[in-house]
């Protein structure tokens, strides 16, 4: 196993990759996951979950903190988000279908924040009427994604705001302009909402433990990028009382064009989760691989799997079986498959998995509305 | 009257405030009240309130547009505040009052905004708990000045957030930092919180119109050093679609030092609403005044009124006959009356409004509850 992790995970990030993996670790101060971790992590999740075994998620900050306290009987809570901007693509859900590994295998409960208010405070375009029903258009993904209804809180901050605004007040007032100016680059000709917003993103972080009325320690899985924020939140929780979330982060999958490229203004990059399933066929026939120009060539060079965002779709989310996973990239490398080939097998699997979700979204208008926060979380009596 | 203002009116602010009461007009670009503008309120209001008779409030922005929409039927809202910072002193109640006065010959709805995440923001410590049971006792002294019950609605930020942040967020959207730092003079260090709270002190003016679900009129009666939230609030609002806030601005009510200062640091320059009476009364006798060294020298040369915070407080509050006041004025100039006798007609009047608003206030713990927003105002379906 650990040679094909080796090739399978780091080879695919060796020619874009491979340098800003390493650099994010450091740049960010983040630890690497390590095999020792994650042979802790196995005693509680069982197998290890695909996203672990192929290190999509790749890094973490006091995720051995976190096992210690579980493995001492103090259990965590996981808080995740999404920034409903448009309609969710297949590339946001992959922490999303970690996360709902890890609140099974901990039996945890979930803040999911929906920050509709950053995404109207960026977009001039946005009434804040069209923010908060992406949230709700949104939610039907999250909730298809199986969460545990019982345990799952989705949060809107322009709908839940009371239950975040103590907080963030709280956070503010230990955050200066100059940190945000620094860490998220905001600029003096920015809006004033967008430099409090770091404030509100803190505080889902900290809401058990003002339910619990003591520290609660959480685990925030999500894309490396949203790191910045964690580090700010971190920085300022023990000034108010609460543990430093520990975090679990991931890699993005890449899109569908040339070089890894997905970009919202090309939608034929990017494969949304409610794409009718012939249109998301479609995009994957015509994705840019890592294939050779002619067939003839591909047959006698082999192809370029590492570069080949067929092979990533089936990596991060579509090939479960690790071995058949192996075989493509050796088969791809030897020459052996073309790339119409792959793109079929994605196709069906897109498909089939589109299909299903669709089916699962549907069926979440019905219940939708039980995961979302229905009383105010506020350290305030009536 | 007229010379009676004048003499009145602007001699006291002569030495030391004439000048900054007409550099304020200017410098702020407000407009003064003219005797025609106070001719058209006196059509509504019967005769005119002491505090716009003796110029109290003095510069206004829109008032006219105010009472032109009026005059045609299209009623205004009324908006004030208050930071609950500590007790509420007696300073604090002059705009109050007028706001009382306004509801009740235009029957107008009041929103009453308690800025607690603004305290909670600038004071480091201060628990939030704090900053929300100074709302809950200042509140109290809202209710005591005597509030229409079913037209008034206070709000505390922290509280009734729901109701304040689409509206906070849809005002931020366009203030930028750099305005912030310009009217505000907040810097880089200082925190988050601060550069956003200006759209959450802006909000409650929109409430009304959110309510009706159209653009509605506000008048903001408030000391003038809140101008400058009103300058930003003004500059956003059509951008937003609702009406600009008028405004009518109040001088400041001296404290009991010398060269009128107040100072919450010390507590004997300034009565408290809920000062004993034996309290306030020593207080006022100790008070800084426009006497003469001895009393031989005061009935030589007559005192100087102009000067005198025990004259200032008869003239802003509690002498409500002008004609009386006039005397008193004269009297001390005429050297016809000593300190001692001003201040025990002034101690006199505060013990016994003390005495009466601490019964309205004790008898307000009963239906405070009543006055708060109970409700929240949102654009969204529950």
């Amino acid at each position: 196993m650990a040679d094909f992790e080796e090739e399978m995970v780091v080879t695919p990030w060796k020619v874009a990759g491979k340098i800003d993996y390493e650099k994010l670790i450091k740049q960010f101060g983040v630890e690497p996951l390590t095999d020792e971790l994650l042979r802790r992590l196995e005693k509680f999740t069982g197998r290890l979950h695909l996203q672990l075994r192929r290190k999509i998620f790749f890094s973490h900050r006091d995720l051995d903190w976190i096992l210690t306290l579980y493995e001492r009987g103090e259990k965590f809570v996981l808080y995740t988000g999404r920034g409903p901007s448009g309609p969710v693509h297949i590339g946001h859900i992959v922490p999303w279908i970690f996360t709902k590994h890890l609140q099974e295998a901990f039996d945890a409960k979930l803040y999911f924040q929906m920050t509709d208010d950053e995404k109207f405070l960026i977009h001039d375009d946005f009434t804040l009427q069209k923010a908060v029903s992406l949230t709700y258009d949104n939610a039907l993904d999250v909730v298809a994604v199986g969460f545990n209804p019982e345990k799952t809180r989705i949060i809107s901050d322009v709908r839940h705001i009371e239950s975040l605004y103590h907080l963030a007040l709280r956070v503010s007032r230990h955050i200066t302009y100059s940190t945000i100016k620094a860490v998220f680059g905001i600029g003096e000709s920015d809006n004033i909402g967008l430099s409090f917003f770091p404030a509100v993103q803190a505080a889902p972080a900290f809401l058990e433990s003002v339910l619990a009325g003591k520290p609660v320690p959480c685990l925030i899985p999500a894309a490396i990028d949203q790191d910045p924020y964690w580090r700010v939140t971190r920085d300022v929780a023990p000034k108010i009382g609460f543990y430093k979330p520990a975090q679990i982060h991931s890699r993005f999958l890449p899109g569908l064009g040339k070089g890894g490229k997905m970009s919202a203004s090309q939608p034929e990059t990017c494969i949304f989760l409610t794409d009718p399933p012939e249109v998301a066929e479609k995009k994957v026939m015509n994705a840019f691989t890592g294939g050779r120009p002619t067939a003839e060539e591909q047959r006698k060079l082999g192809g370029l799997p590492e570069i080949c965002p067929v092979h990533q779709y089936l990596f991060f989310l579509f090939e479960e079986d690790d071995e058949k996973m192996r075989r493509l990239w050796e088969d791809c490398k030897g020459g052996r498959i073309l790339c119409w080939e792959c793109k079929e097998i994605l196709a069906a699997k897109v498909k089939k998995f589109l299909a299903e979700h669709q089916r699962k979204r549907s069926k979440a208008e019905k219940t939708v509305k039980k995961y979302f926060l229905s009383k105010a979380i506020t350290p305030f009596k009536a």
